[in-house]
């Protein structure tokens, strides 16, 4: 359908796969109209990794190695989009990974489940219980999961998510392509790039970081400095959109 | 749901009213990404009408009091978002509505028309015919609407359509929160703000001008005009957006 040589090519195809993914469930209205802003942002970003995302995405690897029990939680969207390189970040970090809805069903916890699951992702699987503190059923994640981890990566993650998680004393990785949502503001670290680049790239620096690395990276600059980085980039693209 | 006082209540009771819609095949999954996709834009212009927004509006209003056949083209996220606007400016201004969708089924076309008709729109009906410059069915329109107009409103238009009218000798004014987009790059007059709050604006405008100052307005700047006053005002956001 969109030929491969097209200039938005990736975007085109993400598109489409979420569009799929809606029909069957798996992604909601509102995940679409989410990653409708996402799309624009990337766009203002000019759809590549900026320097400053690399950056980023090395002191998340960081923070994966570093960490005694790392969790990657799972929504829709990223499922939808981002399967495969879930499976490859949790090969590379052996991380756990959850399923965490804010429009959480059963029927779509399974649906979402088996879509990781036939991808190559071991997905953590159990009771949920009401442990975070936001309202319920958005309280609900896995004791064993979510709840005993000291690190959290959050691609696409809302906002109330991510404080409450930071709130319980959590280390918070989120992957937002919009440096000023309250998720990115909120997290420990953002990692301000595309779902579907950013992954794979903190999977490659989980493979080649050593351990002095690693130990140096965490020292690095705070998450105002990525976000600060992330508008300037931003800027920088809207001074010559129109020449 | 959501509490009036909320400071994004507009946006967030849009994306309700976009998801319901969509629910009842009124809006695509493509229409609800695209629509995200504005929301971001419309977020980073402060969520407001700007100073160079209302008189691109005022343009827009002596541009259709100007015009011998004025249509305004209504696709699903315009009807789901603003039916009763449309029903307004047709009310002042005399133009005919015509339904014409990006993902055309006659099915589509029935359910917004119905749409439209119980907000107080008179819709244009009839054998569309494929009669503009695009793949079939994307050429599809009707004879005594668009293909017969010389000045058509596209609010939320698709880049290849809007240029389609421009290269048949149409003024072309369109309603596009983002100023890169194609269509707000083609269009002979683009409106760059939020279509609920545009369509009013416009409306009130059409009510006040008299003739002397429409020919006046008839005259003002050209579109990159208000395609770089709204690039100013999105990267003025940008300065201090993380103060």
């Amino acid at each position: 359908m969109i030929p491969a040589d097209h200039p938005r090519y990736r975007s085109l195809v993400a598109r489409e796969r979420l569009a799929a993914c809606a029909r069957e469930g798996i992604v909601t209205p509102e995940g679409l109209a989410a990653h409708g802003r996402g799309e624009a942002f990337d766009y203002l970003l000019g759809e590549r990794t900026t320097k400053s995302a690399l950056y980023a995405e090395r002191i998340a690897a960081a923070m994966l190695l570093s960490a005694r029990r790392p969790v990657i939680s799972v929504n829709g969207n990223t499922a939808a989009l981002a399967a495969p390189a879930i499976a490859e970040l949790q090969g590379a970090s052996r991380a756990r990974v959850e399923v965490n809805l804010f429009h959480r069903t059963e029927e779509r916890v399974e649906k979402i489940t088996r879509l990781l699951e036939s991808a190559g992702v071991e997905v953590l699987t159990g009771r949920a219980e009401p442990l975070l503190p936001l309202s319920h059923p958005r309280a609900l994640c896995l004791r064993e999961g979510i709840f005993s981890a000291d690190t959290v990566l959050v691609p696409l993650e809302d906002g109330d998510r991510c404080a409450a998680l930071v709130s319980l004393g959590k280390r918070v990785i989120a992957i937002d392509v919009n440096p000023l949502s309250r998720t990115a503001r909120t997290a420990t670290l953002t990692v301000v790039d595309e779902v579907t680049r950013a992954l794979p790239a903190i999977s490659r620096a989980v493979r080649e970081i050593g351990p002095e690395e690693a130990e140096r990276l965490m020292s690095c600059p705070d998450n105002s400095y990525f976000l600060r980085a992330a508008l300037d980039e931003i800027r920088g693209f809207l001074e010559h959109a129109l020449d």
